[in-house]
C-alpha cells in the first residue's frame, strides 16, 4: 500500500519536524516515532521527538530512544513556522507530526502543554491507526487507518514510499511497534500482512527474541511480586475474570501503574474467560479500569458508558469510587449489554 | 529448501503409513503428524497416527485430531509389511514414519509398546528437528534438521516438494506446530523463515488469534490454580529462578503433568533471570525437571549430565530424588558450568 500523496508531499516540502505521540507511550508510539525520525534524517531533514518522561525501562533498548526529549521542556517559542526566525541552539519546527495518536488532547496529561501545542502555527500531519476521535483542529493532513495493526506498519509503508533504507535500527523499532500492538502476534489484528512485514524486518536486522525479551521479559522482581498479588486477588466467574490491585499492593511492592502493563491480558489465558477486567487503585477512591475481551465481544461500549474508550477488544476508563462500588457498577453494565446473565 | 530425495522416493513408493510421535505430544508433534497424514491422503495413500491418549484439551481443536488413535491399541499384527497379509478391518502398514521424534524409546512410556514397535518389519522414516540421539535402529531413512524451529516447517517443505495443496486444515496444523515450538514467535529460533512461512500459512487459511487462543489460552481454572501455586513456590536468586510443583500441589488442584506446559517458560519474564528450572514431582521421590535459558547459555549440557537432553535453550531430565536433593545437585552442576557463582 502507498500512503496518501498529500502526506508524502508535505514531508518532502518541509525540513524541520516536531514529532509527538500519545500519553503513556507504548512500543508502537516509541517505535513508530523513532523510525520516522530516522527516515527524515536519511533525507537530511531535522526531527525531534518530545514525549513523556521517563522512558519506561522496557523501551530504553530501542535504538534512538536516547534522543527523545521530555515534552515538559518543549518551548513555546519553538512552536512557530521556521522561515527566518531560527535562533541559535533552538529548533523551530516547520511542521508537527502526531504519530500513533490523532487527538491533541491525548498528547499529555498537562493542560498547559496541550495549550502550548495548540499555538503551533505550521502544518499538522497525523499518522495513526486508532479510530478517529473528535479533533480540536480539523485542518490537519490525516492518514488514519484503523485497519492497520500498528502505526509501525504505516511507517513501514512510508519508508517504502520514500525508498528509504530500512536499517537494523529502524527494523528494530518497527518490529517492536508491531509486537507490542499485536501482543507478539496473538491478538485478532495479527494478519498475513503483519507476519510478512515482521519477516521482512528480520531480514533487515530485527532480532525477534532479543526484542521480545526487552519488550516483554523485562519484569523486575517487584513487578513480579505485584503480579502474584493480582493473581491472588482474582475473582473468577466465567465468562468474566476480575482482579484488583490496591494502593497498598503498589506500596508494598514499590511499584507503580506502569508496572501493570500486560497484567490484564494475562487473564485471557483462562479458557472459559472471555472478558477480563483489572481495577487499579491509583489513589484512594480513584481507580483506573482496563477491560479486555476475546472475539466479537465489544468492551469499548462498556468503557464509553463510564466516559472512557478504546478498541473492541481493549478498552478502559477511570472512576472515582471504591473497588466494591466500581466492580458492582461494571457488573451491572455488563448485564445491560448481555455479556453476563 | 527441498527434503532429501530418498525420503521423497520412500513416500512415493509406499501406500500405507503408520505415523508415530513422541511421548507427551505437543503442538508440533500433533500438528506435523496430522498435516503429514492429510498430505498422504491427498495422494490416495492410507495413513494412521497413533499417539498417547487422551489428546490434551488445547489440541483437540486441531482439524484431524479426532482421527488420532490411542497408541495402546496398536496391534502387533498390524506391524508387518503389508503385501498380501492384509486382513479385513485391520490396517497393516508398509512403512513407519517417526515425526518430531528420532528415537524409538521416546514414543511411549510403556516398554511393551516400544518392544512391539521394534517388531515392525517395514522401512522406517524419520522427520524431526531435534538433535539426533542414539538410535536403536540405524537403518532408518532420516531427515533430521536441528536448524529448523519446528518439525512443522519441515512438513511444510515436504508438502511443497510434493506440490500438495495447503488446505486451511493443513495450514492450521502447521501454524500450531510453529507457534508451539517458537513460544508464539518469542524464542531464539524465531527467524525470517519462520515468520514468512507463518504468513504464508495465514494466506492458506490459518487464523493466528484463533489458533493462539486454543493452543495457549485454554487453561482450566484448576491449571490456573496450579500456576499460582508454582509462583508462590518460586525461589529467585538471579540469574536463576527455580520452582517446584509437588505431588500434593497436583492432587489439590486435580491437575497432572500436562497441565504444566509453558509454566517454566513464564519465569523467563524476569529481566534478571537467564535460567529457569521447574521441578515437578510426578511420583513421590521421582521428579521431572525442565530447564530453560536465554541467549547463549546452553542448558542441554546440564540436562545431559543427568541423563536427559534437549536444545540449547530448552532441555530436561528425570531424576529419582527428593526436591531438595535434586535442587542442590542442579545448583552444583550449574556452578561447574559457570552459570552460577
Amino acid at each position: 500500500m502507498r500512503p496518501p500523496e498529500y502526506l508524502i508531499d508535505a514531508i518532502k516540502k518541509n525540513n524541520s519536524f516536531l514529532i509527538l505521540t500519545h500519553t503513556t507511550p507504548d512500543g508502537d508510539a516509541f517505535g513508530s516515532s523513532i523510525a520516522l525520525k530516522f527516515l527524515l534524517e536519511q533525507f537530511n531533514k531535522k526531527a525531534e521527538i518530545y514525549a513523556e518522561y521517563p522512558i519506561p525501562v522496557q523501551y530504553q533498548f530501542l535504538p534512538g530512544s536516547d534522543s527523545i526529549k521530555n515534552i515538559e521542556l518543549l518551548k513555546v517559542e519553538d512552536l512557530v513556522f521556521s522561515c527566518n526566525c531560527a535562533k541559535e541552539n533552538s529548533l523551530p519546527f516547520d511542521i508537527l507530526i502526531l504519530v500513533d495518536c490523532n487527538n491533541l488532547s491525548r498528547i499529555s496529561y498537562k493542560k498547559e502543554i496541550i495549550e502550548k501545542i495548540k499555538t503551533f502555527s505550521g502544518t499538522k500531519l497525523i499518522i495513526d491507526h486508532h479510530v478517529e476521535s473528535n479533533l480540536p483542529d480539523h485542518n490537519s493532513l490525516k492518514w488514519i487507518d484503523p485497519q492497520k495493526a500498528a502505526t509501525g506498519i504505516m511507517v513501514f509503508y512510508l519508508i517504502k514510499a520514500f525508498n528509504g533504507e530500512i536499517t537494523p535500527q529502524i527494523a528494530t523499532n518497527l518490529y517492536t511497534a508491531i509486537i507490542v500492538d499485536t501482543g507478539n502476534f496473538q491478538f485478532e489484528n495479527t494478519t498475513k500482512e503483519v507476519l510478512s512485514i515482521a519477516s521482512e524486518l528480520v531480514s533487515y536486522g530485527a532480532k525477534p527474541s532479543y526484542i521480545y525479551q526487552h519488550s516483554f521479559e523485562s519484569w523486575s522482581q517487584n513487578r513480579f511480586r505485584l503480579f502474584i498479588k493480582m493473581l491472588n486477588n482474582i475473582e473468577l466467574f466465567p465468562p468474566i475474570a476480575i482482579s484488583f490491585i490496591s494502593k497498598k499492593d503498589f506500596d508494598e511492592t514499590l511499584t507503580q501503574e506502569s508496572d501493570t502493563e500486560r497484567f490484564v491480558e494475562f487473564l485471557r489465558i483462562l479458557k472459559e474467560v472471555n472478558i477480563t477486567a483489572l481495577f487499579r487503585e491509583i489513589q484512594e477512591g480513584f481507580l483506573k479500569v482496563s477491560l479486555r475481551s476475546k472475539g466479537d465481544l465489544d468492551v469499548s461500549k462498556i468503557a464509553e458508558e463510564f466516559g472512557g474508550g478504546g478498541h473492541k477488544n481493549a478498552a478502559g476508563y477511570r472512576i472515582s469510587a471504591s473497588f466494591e462500588e466500581a466492580r458492582n457498577k461494571l457488573i451491572e453494565k455488563m448485564k445491560v449489554y448481555n455479556m453476563l446473565k
